[in-house]
């Protein structure tokens, strides 16, 4: 997903993380545009905070960022995200896991204006 | 790090996930050999249960999975870990962000023997 390449600039902690890793099948059809899609439609979303994207010889890894279950909870139930999935299990994911998870502190490294650094001392 | 391209196995939550997203530098030096080594030194780690690690067009995701929160702390004091991060800082990273994250639920889709399935309906 070439529109997710950078590191999410989040709010400060707590807020949840969707920890979403998948391996690919070998069917590509419609996968690139339902990707992009899903990366469109959950910017759309209420409470929707950020998403890094990256796959690598076939694993994916997507971590998209919220600010509540409750908003985690209205994309899954998403009418054209559900239909995604029901694909996903069909044609496009031999394996996936999902893992939700609340972010209970943050920090970094780099020229990012909201990323507090932590001294490594 | 081509050691991590499965899915990890991880045990029913509650768990913790360090979210480690990264950008690169076009520095290589010793780079590949400090990722291999840190997967391998962090499999050692006690409460160390997986880890999964991405990297596409110089943005990284790497998520490990540990037992409980001091786990965590240990392995980011580790001295060859902290030499690591160290060198992170001043050559391989330009920027990169750390969310340390509490799973509180999880559910998957394919072959694995540890994934409950949740359906779609």
């Amino acid at each position: 997903m070439s529109e997710a390449i950078s590191i999410a600039e989040t709010l400060e902690p707590p807020y949840y993380a969707v920890i979403f890793t998948s391996v690919r099948t070998h069917v590509d059809d419609d996968y690139p545009e339902m990707a992009k899609r899903m990366l469109e439609l959950a910017r759309e979303q209420p409470g929707f905070l950020g998403v890094e994207s990256v796959r690598e010889n076939g694993l994916g890894v997507t971590v998209s960022y919220w600010a509540s279950e409750d908003a985690i909870g209205q994309w899954k139930q998403n009418l054209e995200h559900r239909e995604a999935q029901s694909r996903g299990q069909s044609e496009w994911y031999s394996q996936y896991k999902v893992r939700v998870a609340r972010v209970e502190r943050d920090y970094g490294f780099g020229n990012r204006h909201n990323t507090s650094v932590e001294p490594l001392a």
